[in-house]
């Protein structure tokens, strides 16, 4: 694809976010998605439903009808099409598309409401903007180094919540709600990250006791996860200052004389923090 | 305005607190407010209401009368009389003393309520005697260098309980309580956030397993934004060691030689921290 | 009083910490006032006060006789004696015998229950055992340095509460049991806390976005006090290590070549972090 | 033994973790242990008992009779047996296959589902397998050297949910669940730890106000123990750059020239962070 044709001119438009014109193109398509999330949140309120049903699925038609056409010229600009499409963002685009096409041959309520939310999927497009702010690129980094630690608190509060919920299973017992070793697990769990529904709760005194001590676990191993993202993040600015990251892959590698990234190939602009 | 006439030392004493007459003036004055947030609090108690109704009116007409002679006084003194007055501050002190005045005109008990209440927007004033004090400045400066990172943070949140709440109210439907989008969302911020009603609480297996992932996440990713400010906080602290800020415009970029505020022209004193 | 006396010996193992003697005296004690407080506990739950109350009566005046005994070596060994029955722990200390003795001469169930609490307050005593450890002198100093900052927060958290309190006072009514503001203000403080009871929550819609706009607010300003004590704890610990603490009045301003504290003239031993 | 023998080849399959067939082995005990564990799971829910009892008995005959198998290859391998038998493994892996065997003599569902949960501590064998990464050792270090911290923090939340639970259980009484001193605490600890079941909460304006500043305790002393850990770990990542762990015993302090670690003998490899 030759760099100065006009369908490159289109594929920067579309696909880019480094001209005037394609973040323009950007900020409209998320304005349409947003909308298009408004009307299945107001289609799915029986009262608004009842009075302006109609309406809400002519704008749904319309939004489908549009998101088709961008797919379409998506898949025609790309230049490595297959690529576009199974890539997580093709896979969206055409998820977000379908049930609406679906929904002429199926019928069936239950059905058409399970397939409509799919489409909320394409709110993820929003995080495809915004992904290439630098402040994602610095808090996804700050999560990635930080997995392996992320995985072992999140093992060990798993644990706890099973064995606490088996107990509290054998101590509570049916009449309080405990009337499965999963429900229970459901209830340790709603405790030890302190959300506290108070839909299942403890009544006998042993009960209460274990609850306590799962409770106050909870609130003092908050402490784990926020100590391990703030070390992270503290080291993350003191070594980022003044570096540059790829905004395409979030390469951070990059040499100071470099002009394009070593792992993607696209054009680097100096990062500001 | 001359510097030593009259007007100025009332308009130093009025509008400034760098001196004993108008940091006493600010004191007797955050008394009033305070007193007539606690008489509209009162009010609203019914029984109270019924029993010292006429005493709480008395009163309540009382600092409406002081009210509105500072409103006036504020006016006379100040040199650019519309910027006061279409200042936040100008429209605060308008509209807390216009809602005794329209309940002359307009009854109707439901309607004074609401109008009351805008009164209270007064306790904003507080903020403005605090906001001058060293910490508080320090407080607002790492939230504004944090700025970017939490509306990223609070996008994804926003995007989770999108995405959860729509995957709720297929999962669970109306029976439990999930009989919107808009509430399951609902739901689903009341669950992210540890807050935990229970007014709406999943009763569906499935249910309680994808709510359980919602808590783990809220408790986990609730280390983002204190990692953030954290970070953001001991960075400040380690180079705000002995620098200078203006009290009027909240800037720290002041020369060690400087005498005013090259932003607002306001005389600065050595800070402390 | 000569330093060699006995009386000197018996003041050191009752009022000082740093013998074996008077060790094991607070060790007695503080195992003494926890079960006293105990037996305090299990009077209140009614099956047990059914079938032990003879028992633990006993209990109550066993306990109350040796504190008393207990109270008056304190005055005698003291050689300041009014400034120990004034200090907080001689209160304490009376307040804690005394509702005992009141119930030989006032009848009454109902007061006999708020009297007995006092003693309670006892328990206060563990933690001044407990406060000689570095490691809360430590926390005290954090905390102590980072007192304006708490203030400023806390006073922008009742400033939020105050304002949604009342907002929510007018959009949900006394219907849904926001009857009157304080009540609207504590339903305010059980959602920005994540708490979260469930006793009073919003249903209207508008309600429930409010609502939702407090909860995200109270999850990302938590932030803020732990971004504060985090980044003074660091710096502290930067600081202070190495340095020498007064175990007697927290004094931290000791020279290296100090034997005795400045402030009280304890003996200062080398204190380990 | 000799360390080319078939039973030492064998016994560092079973036992150690560093050669291929070791972790295949680790893995494939690690898929049965928590295969074992959902069964359990499964058998607690009513409805999955009644239709495939049967299926699950089998199955946990299956799992019991595999563990026991490796049970006596463990004891078999080991040179030192009452070492690995008295061990804190030893003990659960006997303890995880006996309740199947005792559920053939008694007889009674209530103390056979007691017996059978025991069984679930086997998943503290998952948490040996993830002890041994870095992560963990890094994660235990840091709450280690806080202990001391983290014990006075904890004092001194249990010394405020005592005093608090008392007073409200004073000031509320039992009509609105507050009907004991032990239930009071329990009260004030789902509190402070913002867990808000809401199966008890104050309905008096005092019990209100007085839940209020409790709340607002338990949201602001949150970042103690964060600021606590937090410290330490930004302390132990700046400190720990490099250095090596013994995987064996956890021990970190190995002088850079050593091949095996000076308190346990293991050999050490060179960690990576």
């Amino acid at each position: 694809m030759k760099t100065n044709s006009q369908k490159y001119k289109w594929y920067k438009i579309v696909f880019e976010h480094d001209t005037k014109a394609g973040r323009l193109f950007d900020e409209i398509l998320l304005g349409l998605i947003l909308m298009s999330v408004a009307v299945v949140m107001l289609d799915s309120i029986q009262q608004i439903n009842n009075s302006f049903g109609r309406l809400l699925l002519t704008l749904e038609w319309t939004f489908t009808i549009l998101f088709t056409i961008e797919y379409l010229i998506r898949i025609f600009l790309t230049p490595r099409k297959s690529k576009y499409i199974f890539s997580f963002y093709g896979i969206i685009d055409f998820l977000s598309i379908i049930p609406t096409y679906l929904s002429l041959i199926f019928a069936g309520t239950q059905f058409l409401i399970i397939i409509r939310v799919i489409r909320l999927l394409r709110v993820f497009r929003i995080l495809r903007l915004v992904r290439f702010t630098m402040a994602s690129v610095y808090l996804i980094h700050a999560l990635k180094h930080s997995r392996e630690k992320i995985i072992v608190f999140l093992g060990t509060v798993l644990l706890i919540v099973t064995i606490m919920g088996a107990l509290m299973y054998i101590v509570e017992g049916p009449e309080s709600g405990f009337d499965s070793i999963p429900r229970s697990i459901y209830w340790a769990i709603v405790t030890i990250t302190t959300v506290g529904y108070g839909d299942i709760s403890p009544v006998t005194v042993t009960g209460q006791f274990i609850a306590s001590l799962l409770m106050i676990t909870g609130y003092a191993i908050i402490a784990v996860p926020t100590g391990i993202i703030t070390a992270e993040m503290s080291r993350e600015k003191a070594k980022n200052q003044g570096t540059r990251v790829c905004l395409k892959c979030s390469n951070t590698d990059i040499d100071t004389d470099a002009d394009f990234c070593k792992k993607c190939g696209a054009k680097i602009n100096q990062g500001k923090q």
